[in-house]
């Protein structure tokens, strides 16, 4: 089978505590050949729609590898586990939603196997730690080149619990869409792809408020509002110099109202 | 000599400055063969305590290796910098009670060796960053096969500096113990051991709130307190969906009190 | 050509996204053979001399390397994108005047090198992430063996952008110098070297409060005031159990005035 050289992680588990560590020790017991990207832990606790923005909009930059996904407020109950294996990668982790847009990204998903065999996992399986317990693991014994249909049980990608599509409205001269991430330069993140601006005009009106179209931050004046495409091709909205977020006065959920300015 | 593939750093640096980076320069010079794992940075500053109870329950968890830890608010001082061997890993750091819960839970203390081998060290030890010019070039020497007894001179285990026990009473239907850890998620852990709860029954009452025992978070309502054995085999409280630390107002070293419901 | 086996990162991205992920990524497609050491990804949004600060502070203690630094407030507009070549070291980052104090700290400017061979950059270059599209790709092909003379258009160093130099005073029993960082312990460093202190008695006053000189924190009462020696070698200012930066109500960028106290 094959063998990965790399292994991501996304959880929410934070870093003031050994769970990250633990997860790493556990990769470098069962899979040292592999190198560990960290992708975040700082996903906000439980927040699975945020946990899945981040991986699907960074899988597609890291290596050729499996990607251990971890916001999992349901750990320990009845939730699933699950291999999800896509065109170009491997995704581990809870099923409840987390993974679909990750393997969207990845080509596309081929195949997904329930976690149900025993004997990947560690010997003690926690009720409330299943990246150290069990999606590490898997992980590792894949990267290792273990056939993944070992892993358990193969299911329908049906099955697959699924988020809500985030709300996207297109009209005429107008769009509304939810806010699907804020970044650390308080830059705001827009559910709909670039390409919806070319029917814009350079002035237009986002949450109400004035704003220009812009390559970059610093195409607009300091203070100013710049809507623009970001790094993930999705429309964003920043000010140069300042933080957006603030201006705009939104949060991950929220829908914001972009219009032609007339 | 043995040679360790795996070095652990746990501090209280933070990830503001390049202190964590020049630890891991400094690794890398020496020991450029190991990975390096690291467990936390932001141990709040100079808690030494709830540094040595990360430690103790990440280590387990880790491969083999050279656990460097530096929580070490007399650095520079007459407090002694010491190697702590331990029967399955070694550890590098202050002797300031830092280390021994770890060397317990790796599976008890053999060796203690004080670092007064100047040669060892950085050629010029700063008298406030012990971690790059002392804790790290050790570790790196311990893990590229250098005999520890040449660190400097043994030293009675007996010695060490320890901290205090932590709280624990236990009573007939109730039990005290100090809060040891709060995790990201608001989880609020107690310096007992799961099986304690084997003679409470199912309706307890923790910090005078009413709450239920479970396996994981989702065993409670939402918004509900759970009692829970957590995956370092601790009593801990949760909120189902919500954060314990909030409902109970504790921090780490008060007491909580639990008892049977009646 | 020299390959180098270690690549840093010292970026103002913050931890909550796929951004240092997506470096982390690229890096690890084309230069898999690379360790990559983290200096920190919280520079302060935008803040260049923070940044050039921190990284100048950090990259003697790592190995031979290839320092990527993106603090970037101008990315995507006329500012350069430039690799210097210092003496002991190579750093990639944008022409803001983030890198020449670290060119200096590895051995001073040899070359300077503007990255307008689009050929060693990602296909298709966002206009707002140069670190995952251009920065990282560069630092990659260097650190695999590539020739630095490829990566572009040699310019004159004269011509490379440089913060003005931080305020710094001497006078007659007294200096003013400015504040060049706080880390997490509250410890305020200012921006004059270690060796000006000689002049002083041990009895000082600075920002008009009294303290006193010390090799370290303990050197202290708890709750004094302690002038030291840091282990960048620059003056800096401690509570021995507290944060200074609270006592004197400083931030990056004020001024302090140390005096003899009579």
């Amino acid at each position: 089978m094959a063998r990965y050289d790399c292994i991501s992680l996304t959880t929410d588990y934070g870093l003031l505590d050994g769970f990250v560590a633990a997860c790493h020790g556990v990769l470098a017991r069962l899979a040292p050949h592999a190198r560990v990207i960290d992708v975040t832990h700082l996903v906000p606790p439980g927040e699975v729609a945020q946990g899945a923005n981040v991986l699907a909009q960074t899988v597609p930059h890291l290596p050729a590898a499996v990607h251990v996904a971890v916001v999992d407020p349901g750990v320990g109950t009845a939730r699933r586990a699950v291999l999800v294996e896509a065109a170009s990668g491997l995704l581990v982790g809870p099923d409840n939603g987390l993974l679909p847009a990750a393997a969207a990204a990845l080509g596309g998903i081929r195949r997904v196997i329930v976690l149900d065999n025993a004997a990947w996992h560690l010997p003690s399986v926690s009720a409330t730690f299943h990246g150290r317990d069990v999606f590490a693991p898997v992980a590792a014994r894949i990267a290792s080149g273990a056939d993944p249909s070992e892993a358990g049980t193969e299911t329908d990608p049906e099955t697959l619990v699924r988020l809500p599509d985030p709300v996207v409205v297109l009209g005429d001269g107008w769009l509304e869409a939810e806010v699907t991430a804020v970044d650390r330069f308080g830059n705001v993140q827009l559910a709909v792809s670039g390409a919806v601006l070319d029917g814009f005009p350079d002035g237009v009106a986002i949450g109400g408020l004035r704003a220009s179209r812009g390559r970059t931050f610093g195409d607009a004046r300091p203070g100013e509002l710049v809507v623009y495409v970001d790094s993930a091709d999705r429309v964003a909205v920043a000010v140069n110099g300042g933080r957006a977020v603030i201006a705009l006065g939104v949060t991950p959920g929220d829908v914001l109202r972009l219009a032609a300015r007339s």
